[in-house]
């Protein structure tokens, strides 16, 4: 059993550490952004080195005291908030927040984990590089949480997770010793994977301090298009039409509902609509080519392709840098939209990418055996992610149809299971889903994670609950 | 202390086991590429299927018994044999060497582990599709092994490491259990990530018996050419011009010395050499664009722009596909030229990009004070991976010179200390390098590993002797 971290404690922590290391713990720490959880804490500290983090680590370990590493605040399953057991302290990373070194001839940026993750985007900019990493909280986000939980976003199908934007990482073990991996190298085969074990270990076996990223050469040409397609397996043909013409120039395919549409319609009436008439499924594509080669002409070419082949029923290519803003406005509008509406629940899960067109109709019509409910399905179909939020009907208050909520995720969440996909595509495990881990995971891969959970954290002090309570 | 795999063993598996799954140990099991060690074993398990080898494992485990897993026998680290101690039991994927299933519009593939490299790339070929890994061994080689060592190969600076290319893996663990995590899902956030732990563990923490594998599309118009450098960092400014004018296009980046040439031109004349006299430097390049962009315009575009700012003094571009495979062939042969003239010692070693100019230098440098030999240093310059390769003086024996091996290993490991780099680029620890990981390792990664091999092998059955001894 852990130790609060109380008063007492903190008496000790004040005459053992560097002072100004502890902060008032504000109500902020406590929350997340869903509202599911209210979180406990005794004490926030918050290091300004990673020598300090160590000391932090260090004093837990001896006092039994729970820690819970505190990034942005934004991740979407509880990772950062506890909401019972013993008081814990926050750790939070915010002070440790520089950009340590850019290597623009290596295509290289070292990072404290406390960066906001657009001002490392924004640091690669300055050196004419880009980081790809992009997703809706960057302007909030670390850059240490989003390697904790392996962050997903829009540039995935092109330049991959969080952990393959990672080159190496310098983390505190539960024990307080400092993991110092912080490798420019591109290759490096010297025993265990132990960067990739802590990225999306979601702070459950160490607190992230510094990362070395790749960088990437900014595309020349962009392009950004919404296509109409009448449903999802033409959606996935348009993306193989889109890889022939331009290979990896694909950098994003957003797979967007007409159910989407009719509730940023219905909820945020300054969201410029691109279709006269919503069509049932549209995709935003966006290209990003080397020079020479134009974004807008190769956009022109696959639509006219697909347009022939009855692929695509409808298009609209951005003409303008600002049009290209405004088409992902949109996209990033729809989960306030949603918000707006309220969710009966939100599954963000993937599907083997040819089976995703079948999963989403068996899905809508189990719902439908099941209750009247809307279905939002939108994301990143070329990674197979899909957020397969479902919400009441029209009209209907969300209080009455709440009490639905776990019925219609172990709908949705079986089905993922029979199509062999996974009940968390980018957003962890956190506390939330710590259940349906143990639920559907392989009893080999549990028992694995908790064998090495014991070994590394045998206190359990590290962010306790998250992924093997 | 481990059992040997004795004859009593071997009368308790044919007991146990189905029938037909042991296998006379011929010697070709007990030896590897550079004949630094002659193996131990005790028998030859050849299982058929991934439930039979959870049986061998069991029984092992159930008697304390050692185990090799053996794939192709090409490793170069020793991580095949095991010199001394108690016999084990070599075990082989070679009977599970089944393409299991392909899903073109996926871009996947599912392989036993004990399939042969070239069958792998072959099978996707016949779906219009690339599996880009690449390598020398690549006729024999197996995807098992390739993925417990993490190979590079000549693909790596586009398409990354094996571990970038796997989505999924089934292995069976220490203690008899199938791990199975063979999904085909882009994006799938649960939990710890065994996959990238169990990729280039070298069979220390269980052994892999199936991968789901990620393909590409085959790049349309592929070109490549020799051109002349007076410098690595030259080659490097090169390097980057071409990633300006096709991104993602650049597929290999090959470092070749004039030593290099001479040693192919002394000891391998069949081998056709681009240039009349041999430049200092020079490097092959391939680009994989895809439809409507000419590599081979593109390659001379590069050319001129690099030849008229003075970073490249000559260049040749192949003019068919035949001329391509010649290239190759030159670049491949290179490993063959330097074992027919014998090395003091291999260094398959990284650097971080921006510094390996001044590394090789200095190297260079410093290996002249030790003593008077030559140096060959070739390798996946866009990867920083170089092998630095040590040769006695033309006219010497190498008898003579081979005690000097670890003199010389020290003089570049602690040089690749001090600049930051690897030990290991691309081959792994194996039994070789056990010591040198001990040496450079950063001591909590080194506790790190020793921990979770203790806490998923606590007898120690996993390959004894590897990574962590």
């Amino acid at each position: 059993m852990l130790n609060p971290a109380d008063a007492a404690f903190c008496e000790v922590l004040e005459k053992s550490l560097p002072s100004g290391l502890l902060r008032p713990l504000t109500p902020n720490y406590l929350e997340e952004p869903r509202r599911y959880y209210k979180g406990t804490g005794g004490a926030l500290a918050a290091p300004r080195t990673t020598e300090e983090v160590s000391q932090v680590v260090r004093q837990c370990a001896e006092h039994n005291v729970g820690i819970v590493p505190y990034g942005g605040g934004t991740g979407l399953v509880g990772g950062q908030v506890m909401p019972d057991g013993p008081a814990p302290l926050i750790l939070s990373l915010e002070r440790m927040n520089k950009i340590r070194s850019v290597h623009p001839d290596e295509n290289v940026l070292v990072a404290d984990a406390g960066a906001i993750l657009a001002d490392v985007q924004s640091a690669a900019k300055d050196h004419d590089r880009l980081f790809p990493l992009s997703l809706a909280s960057e302007g909030s986000c670390q850059i240490g949480g989003n390697l904790a939980t392996n962050a997903g976003g829009v540039n995935v199908l092109r330049y991959g997770n969080t952990r393959d934007l990672c080159l190496g990482l310098e983390a505190v073990l539960p024990n307080g010793e400092i993991l110092n991996g912080l490798t420019r190298l591109r290759k490096d085969n010297t025993g265990f994977d132990l960067r990739n074990l802590m990225i999306g270990a979601e702070g459950a076996l160490g607190v992230i301090t510094a990362a070395t990223l790749r960088l990437f050469p900014r595309p020349q040409n962009n392009g950004t298009a919404f296509m109409a397609v009448s449903n999802p397996a033409a959606a996935l043909k348009l993306l193989s039409i889109a890889r022939g013409e331009v290979g990896e120039g694909v950098t994003a395919f957003e797979l967007i509902s007409k159910t989407a549409l009719s509730f940023l319609a219905e909820t945020m009436p300054e969201v410029r609509l691109p279709f006269e008439s919503f069509p049932e499924w549209m995709v935003l594509i966006d290209f990003g080519l080397s020079a020479n080669t134009s974004a807008q002409a190769a956009l022109e070419r696959i639509f006219s392709h697909a347009f022939s082949t009855g692929i695509v029923t409808d298009g609209v290519i951005a003409q303008s840098e600002s049009q290209q803003a405004e088409f992902w406005t949109l996209r990033e509008s729809i989960p306030l939209a949603n918000r707006k509406i309220g969710a009966i629940g939100s599954h963000d899960i993937s599907i083997p990418l040819g089976e995703i067109g079948t999963f989403i109709e068996v899905a809508t019509q189990r719902l439908s055996e099941y209750g009247s409910v809307r279905v939002n399905c939108f994301g990143h179909l070329g990674d197979g992610n899909l957020h397969f939020n479902v919400f009441p009907p029209k009209g209907e208050t969300l209080e009455k149809f709440k009490p639905m909520r776990s019925d219609v995720q172990r709908i949705i969440h079986d089905l993922v299971a029979e199509f062999e996909g996974s009940f968390s595509a980018e957003h962890g495990i956190g506390r939330i889903k710590t259940t349906e881990l143990i639920r559907y995971a392989n009893p080999a891969k549990l028992a694995t994670m908790v064998a090495i959970k014991s070994a590394l954290d045998p206190l359990g002090i590290m962010n306790p609950g998250v992924i093997v309570p």
